[in-house]
């Protein structure tokens, strides 16, 4: 019997998914309904948004676990109807379109790009850029997508500090960890790039005590999670000085308001949330990987720890 | 008896180079008279920059090689009083400096931030960036620095072809030569980081011929020398829409003057001669090498070829 898979996601999504949905699940030699609408109580699995319509999971009574489309489950985790596994995205494209991105970023504020981009004096203005192993870069966050950032940067020869919550080891960065290490890495930071998590613990982790810890002149990247960030803290600390420039592709509220003061500050550099793309192709292979688990009686990948919240 | 090794540069770059020189000498274990000012005829080898006032070699009758601070020899390489061995400097902190420049520029074209940094409307303009293997880059130049910039390039996962004039081999890249491969290669150039030498054969390589074979909407990075490209050419494909931008660091006249139309090109980017920055402590230790070399009766290294003209 065809497995009955649930796409619950906005019509756009069905749009995007639907063909390589259907190629990555013919390429595992799966037999399925793949659909939009699928009675609740036949439902196998459920590939899932968090911004779709479904968010009652009691009905779906057989169903045998949640396939996130994208990295974050802050908006579904806490969700008491949800009994069932739930798996994150990890997908490779994601990954390297965050780490290009960063990439891109990291270098721009460390070559001093955008004097150049926005001079308009004919003013020859010799200067020797430092290398990159005498410029400081720290990533909050070393999940799967800290990790390869990290990896990236070192690739580059940047001085490379990573913070957890939890001691984590990555290869050829300096890995700090819990409050003490927080400071210590903030420190440090002439270039910080936040990859946490959106949990209740890393709400306001840019706040004005430690924004005060970084090295004044600091860059900040974020392309994790818009509530990491105290907006108003952020916003002082950039007009002391304190921080010189930040660039933000997430926000608490998105689209971004166009009356929040980021989009008028010359020392912000608005992106549009698109560091963190799902590519579809990629992440149909992952999400089909995971019903093929399922159905071996494997255990499933990229699982969600519910208490954590991600 | 101590080497006369004579500093031959302008007086601002013995105040970079004295102590490194110094360092790297006694590291060596070669004694040695380092100085601005050393009888013609007593000189052993001449640490060189072209901009010197020493311009005729013919006293110099006993020294051994002329070791060039920098990259580029195009203007001293047809003095027919250089009878003995001229070597370029490559410095490994100069290839690490092109790289993170040559990546920084490339990564800001690929993901296109200028449109956000420029931006002031408050418009969230949702985009999705392709990712790098679907961005084809040419390196027109595959010699030390046109080949460590391909490395990163490549590790970055972007599309590669390299072209120079006689054949060569480079991991992971495309490589092209002569005439016909390099209308294939400018075919493919989304972006085109010009780094070759300036020779007769190079000069005006991009011209309005060789732009209206790239694709529509092209980007050109310059950081090799400024008389590759034939600037009134360039300024009528930017106007054109055939080249979508160009970022410059080296031009025919530096300092760029100030009445130069590429300053007031709000689609040309002017960096002041920043992307290849000999770096004193790595370029003090290959200069002292090839002196232990010419003392121990080994082969120079970085020999210019007379002929080739680099």
């Amino acid at each position: 019997m065809p497995l009955n898979i649930l796409f619950a996601a906005r019509p756009e999504r069905w749009v995007i998914y639907e063909r390589p949905l259907r190629d990555a699940l013919e390429k595992a030699g799966i037999k399925a309904n793949l659909s939009t609408d699928i009675p609740a109580q036949d439902v196998d699995y459920i590939i899932y948004a968090p911004n779709s319509d479904l968010q009652d999971f009691t009905p779906y009574s057989r169903a045998k676990a949640v396939l996130n489309l994208w990295a974050g489950v802050e908006s579904i985790v806490g969700n008491e109807t949800l009994k069932i596994p739930l798996a994150r995205m990890v997908d490779p494209g994601l990954t390297k379109g965050m780490v290009e991105w960063v990439t891109g970023h990291v270098l721009r504020y460390h070559l001093g790009i955008d004097s150049d981009i926005l001079r308009r004096d004919a003013k020859w203005e010799y200067r020797t850029p430092p290398l990159a192993p005498e410029r400081q870069v720290v990533i909050l966050g070393l999940g799967a997508l800290g990790k390869a950032v990290a990896e990236t940067l070192v690739y580059l020869g940047f001085s490379v500090t990573g913070w957890s919550r939890s001691p984590k080891t990555v290869d050829g960065i300096d890995c700090l960890h819990g409050e003490d290490g927080l400071k210590e890495a903030l420190s440090r930071a002439e270039i910080a790039v936040l990859l946490l998590p959106d949990t209740p613990a890393t709400q306001d982790i840019i706040s004005s005590e430690t924004l005060a810890h970084m090295p004044q002149g600091a860059f900040i990247i974020n392309p994790g999670r818009g509530p990491l960030i105290d907006d108003n803290a952020l916003l002082a600390a950039l007009d002391s000085g304190q921080i010189a420039h930040a660039t933000l592709d997430v926000f608490r509220v998105e689209p971004l308001p166009a009356d929040h003061p980021f989009w008028a500050d010359p020392k912000v550099t608005v992106t549009p949330h698109i560091a963190a793309e799902t590519r579809a192709d990629t992440a149909s292979e992952v999400i089909v990987d995971n019903i093929r688990r399922g159905e071996a009686g494997e255990p499933f990948i990229n699982l969600v720890d519910r208490k954590l919240g991600y």
